[in-house]
């Protein structure tokens, strides 16, 4: 329907996750009637990203140096490894400001539909960590979903003859929620998780 | 929350029109994981759009040479003008296979509260294509909101002592929706436009 470049522009925006053709159509325009240097700065950030961003070797989060912000940071705590499936996992947990300990990204979750195998994930990264001795306490929060629940309980098999333990994020209700909206499944989780009333 | 060039990623799509945070954030990771040659096919594409892509000096559509690919097409009819507010309605007026006529783009409606008068609008280059003498019906199809309806109301003001037919696109129930979840608005409309059952 377009003719050249802006064609060309709304197939590229419409292979963007999440960006549908009128999404792509929408932006495209937005494009067209923006400044040169705003276009510039967006084109500048999309290089950047892929020539600076690098993975951290320790854990594999996003970073700019060798190892990440959080495994740079000497005020964490080191006897404390959460194990997440991507680095948004992690921006996720450090906004509940809940975690003071260090993180493990896994790079996916166990998938055998997709072709990914525990060998794809960052899982022997992960055991040469432990091997080194310093972690008391596993926290394993892959998503709450089939392919998340298979990594869980694949890593829980893996790590509990090593001797420390190993956690699992709560399931249960979310908070400011509606009871009689929740699924049946999480509801069941709830009832399985209760605790008694302090 | 992130550092350095994935920040400045985030931040520059979150810019664009319809893309939050959360997407944002879901789009840079999927750049950080996209071959460099995607990533450099979308850069280029947004660069072409800036240098490339102009606006037809007849109709204001998009277009690659000075007149776009509907102005320059010989099959179309040169009597019938259909007035849009922008290029991406002339893509959805295409699409149903309708209208055989010539464009108008306007490039906006009238919106006082934005600072968007008649004088921001194409409508000096639309008189003066009316004036050339050659078309018989001029179609407003302005979007049926109110700024639409202003400047419909505008043109049609302004048009109608040149002894020129002007319509307006029919308002009515949209083919396929349900009666009961018709606004009244548009219910009141569907009325007003009853015509005789053939």
């Amino acid at each position: 329907m377009y003719e050249g470049a802006l064609a060309d522009l709304v197939d590229e925006l419409g292979r963007l996750p999440g960006i549908g053709p009128k999404s792509a159509q929408r932006i495209a325009f937005h494009v067209l009637n923006s400044d040169m240097s705003d276009v510039e700065r967006l084109a500048q950030a999309l290089h950047a990203v892929k020539e600076k961003v690098r993975f951290c070797e320790v854990c594999g989060n996003v970073a700019t140096e060798d190892r990440c912000r959080i495994c740079r940071d000497p005020r964490r705590v080191d006897d404390l490894i959460c194990v997440v499936e991507e680095p948004k996992d992690v921006i996720a947990i450090e906004k509940t400001g809940e975690f003071r300990g260090r993180y493990h990204v896994l790079g996916g979750a166990i998938n055998p539909l997709d072709g990914v195998g525990p060998e794809d994930l960052r899982i022997r990264e992960l055991m040469q960590r432990l091997a080194a001795g310093a972690t008391k306490e596993l926290i394993i929060a892959t998503d709450p979903n089939t392919e998340g629940e298979a990594t869980a309980t694949y890593l829980a098999l893996m790590i509990m003859p090593m001797g420390l333990t190993v956690t699992r994020l709560a399931s249960g209700l979310p908070v400011g929620g509606d009871l009689e909206y929740a699924d049946e499944v999480t509801l069941g989780r709830a009832f399985e998780g209760r605790r008694p009333v302090a």
